[in-house]
C-alpha cells in the first residue's frame, strides 16, 4: 500500500507528520509512504532518524494551504500546494490513499473535486469514530455537508452501513438517525423525511436515537447532516475536555484529592485513551473515488500513525469501491431503495 | 408569588413534586403553592407531612396527560389534565407562574395555547442553563421549535440577552450564535442569515462560537434552533453520564483505584453537583405571555424545589414584560433590529 501523505498539513507539521510516517515505516513494511510537501523542510525533519528509504520519499510541493483560508479559493489558486499534490498521487495511481491533517475543508474539497464523487454519490460526508461504553459508533456525516435533503441522509445511511460491514467486519450494523424523540413522528422537517426513506430500505435502521442515548452503544451508526454531527462532535470534544478539567480542579480541593489523585490516575489515563481522538487516527470521507482520510488538526505523531493505517486497511479493503456499488444498486432499485 | 404546581408531572410525580412542594413552602415564606392533580393522591402524599396549610393548597384535576401522548392531542382532548388546570390558574391570575415536570412538550404547547405568545414574539424559547468551567451559560432555544428562519434565531438571542440581565444581572451578556467555525461565513444558511441579523442589533453579539467552546464560559448565551439546542443538551447530559460510568469503572479495574476513588468521592460528588440538572430546576419557556417553568422528566424533590425557586424569581422580576418589550421595540426598530 502507498500512502500519500500532505507533511504539511496539521497544527504540528511538518514535525508530528514527518515523525508518525518514520514510524509507521519502520513498524509496517507493507506500507510506502510518500511525504508532500517543502523539500528542505521535510529533509530537515528526517536527519538523524531511521528508516528503510525505498518506503519513504519526498515529493516537493511549494504551497501550503493556511488553517484559516477560504477552500475553494485555496484549491483554485494554490496549484502547488501540499495537499493538492497528495490527491493528485491518489487520482494518478501513484498512491492508494492520501492522509491530511491540514485544514479538512480544503482536503475534502480537493479530494472530491479531484478524485470525484462516487458513481451515485450526490454527496460525500466525513464518518468519524466516536467512543461509547461498548466501543465506538459511527458518526456520518460529521462536517462535510452543512445543509441536507433526506435522500443526502439516506445515502448517508447506506454508506455509513457498507463502512461498518467492510472495515469493522459487523455483519448487520444498527443504523440509527439522530434526532430529538424515538418516536417516527419526532424530528425536523429533515429527520421526519430521512426516517421515511430509511424505512424502506434492507438496513438495520433501528429508528431515531436521541443525543442522550448516543454513547451507550446501541447503534453503530448515527447519520445526521454534517452541520448537526459536526457541533455533536465539537461539543463531545469540549464537553470531554471541561469534565477533565473540571474533576481535576475538584480533586485538587479537596484534601484527600491529592492522594487519591495519584492512585486514580492510571485509570483516567485509560479513560483517555478511550475517548482520545489519537487512536481512531482520522475520519474518513466516504463516498468519493478514491480513499482519503482526514485527521484532526491537532494530530500527535500516533495520531498520524493510526491514520495511515487506517487509509492503508480502507484501500486494501476497497471500501470506497463497494460503497459506490451500495449507492448504485440503490439507484437501480428504485427511488424508495426497496431493492437495498 | 403564589406558584401553580403539576402535582402529576415527572417520572417520579406524585411524590417527589408533593415532597418538593412542602420542602419549599416550609423554607420561604413568602411562597405559595397551588398542586394541581388527583386530589386522593396529593393527600395521600402530604399525609403525615407538617406544613403551612395557608400556603399549601390542592386544586382537584381529574386527568393526567402521559410522557408519551401526542401533545396536542392531549391538550385539546383532556380538558381536566393537571397541566392545563395548572396553566388556568396563571391565565386567570390566581398563581404568578407555572412549573412542570411532565410532557414538556404538552406543558409548552398548553402555555403557549392558553397564555399566549408576546406581542411581537414569534416562536417562544426554552432557554436552559448549562455548566462551563466558569459557570453556566444560557442555551436557547433548548427544543421548543425544531424548524427555525432567521428571524427566529434573532429573537431567541434578544430574549436571551433579557433574560440574563434581568434573572442574573449580568448587565452586558455575551451573545454568541452556534455554529461550525468562527468566522461569519462558517454555518448553514440559517446560521449565516442568523449572523447577518444579529451584527445589526445592539446587544453584545460575539459571533459564531463552536460546540467545542461552549462549555470555556466564554459566552453568555448561546443561540440555535430548537432541533440543535434539544440535540447539544442530550448529548452533554448522555455523554457526562457516560464519562462518569467509564470513569468508574477505569478506577475498578486498577489495583491502586478502589482506594483511590474513596479519596476523590467527595471531588466526583462536588463535579456532579456542577453538572447537575437538579441545581438548575427547571427552563423557562422564553416569549410568552407569563412565567412557565419547564422541568427535566427524571426530577428530583430539590430539582421541584430548585424550579419553584426560579419560577418565584422569573415572575417576580417581571422577565417576560420586559421581554416582551425588547421585542416590540426591535418591531418598531425596523427589520434590522438597529434600534434594540
Amino acid at each position: 500500500m502507498r500512502i500519500a501523505l500532505d507533511a504539511m498539513g496539521g497544527d504540528f507539521a511538518p514535525a508530528v507528520t514527518i515523525e508518525g510516517a518514520v514510524e509507521t515505516v519502520n513498524e509496517s513494511e507493507d506500507i510506502e509512504i510518500a511525504l508532500i510537501g517543502d523539500e528542505p523542510s521535510i529533509k530537515r525533519e528526517l536527519s538523524g532518524k531511521r528508516y528503510p528509504p525505498t518506503r519513504l520519499q519526498i515529493r516537493h510541493a511549494s504551497q501550503v494551504v493556511g488553517m484559516d483560508e477560504p477552500a475553494l479559493a485555496a484549491i483554485r489558486k494554490k496549484k502547488d500546494s501540499s495537499i493538492r499534490r497528495a490527491v493528485e498521487l491518489v487520482k494518478n495511481g501513484e498512491a492508494d490513499a492520501v492522509v491530511s491533517a491540514g485544514h479538512s475543508g480544503v482536503a475534502m474539497a480537493a479530494a472530491v473535486l479531484m478524485l470525484g464523487a462516487s458513481e451515485g454519490v450526490d454527496r460525500p460526508a466525513i464518518a468519524t469514530l466516536m467512543p461509547t461504553l461498548k466501543g465506538t459508533f459511527v458518526l456520518i456525516d460529521a462536517g462535510a455537508n452543512v445543509d441536507c435533503m433526506p435522500e443526502n441522509l439516506l445515502q448517508f445511511a447506506l454508506m455509513g452501513d457498507a463502512y461498518c460491514k467492510t472495515m469493522f467486519d459487523n455483519p448487520e450494523p444498527k443504523i440509527a438517525l439522530l434526532s430529538i424523540g424515538e418516536e417516527d413522528t419526532k424530528g425536523n422537517l429533515l429527520t421526519k423525511e430521512a426516517f421515511k426513506l430509511l424505512k424502506e430500505t434492507s438496513i438495520r435502521f433501528i429508528g431515531n436515537i436521541e443525543g442522550k442515548d448516543i454513547f451507550l452503544g446501541n447503534a453503530d451508526v448515527v447519520v445526521c447532516d454534517g452541520f448537526i454531527g459536526n457541533i455533536v462532535l465539537k461539543t463531545s470534544e469540549g464537553l470531554a475536555e471541561a469534565i477533565m478539567r473540571m474533576l481535576k480542579r475538584e480533586i485538587a480541593d479537596v484534601t484527600t484529592g491529592r492522594v487519591g489523585y495519584l492512585l486514580v490516575k492510571p485509570a483516567l489515563r485509560n479513560f483517555r485513551k478511550k475517548t482520545d481522538y489519537a487512536e481512531y487516527g482520522g475520519a474518513p470521507l466516504l463516498g468519493i473515488n478514491g480513499t482519503c482520510i482526514i485527521s484532526h488538526g491537532r494530530s500527535s505523531a500516533k495520531a498520524i500513525r493510526n491514520a495511515i493505517k487506517v487509509a492503508a486497511q480502507f484501500a486494501q479493503r476497497r471500501v470506497h469501491q463497494i460503497i459506490s456499488e451500495k449507492i448504485r444498486n440503490l439507484r437501480k432499485g428504485g427511488e424508495k431503495g426497496a431493492q437495498v
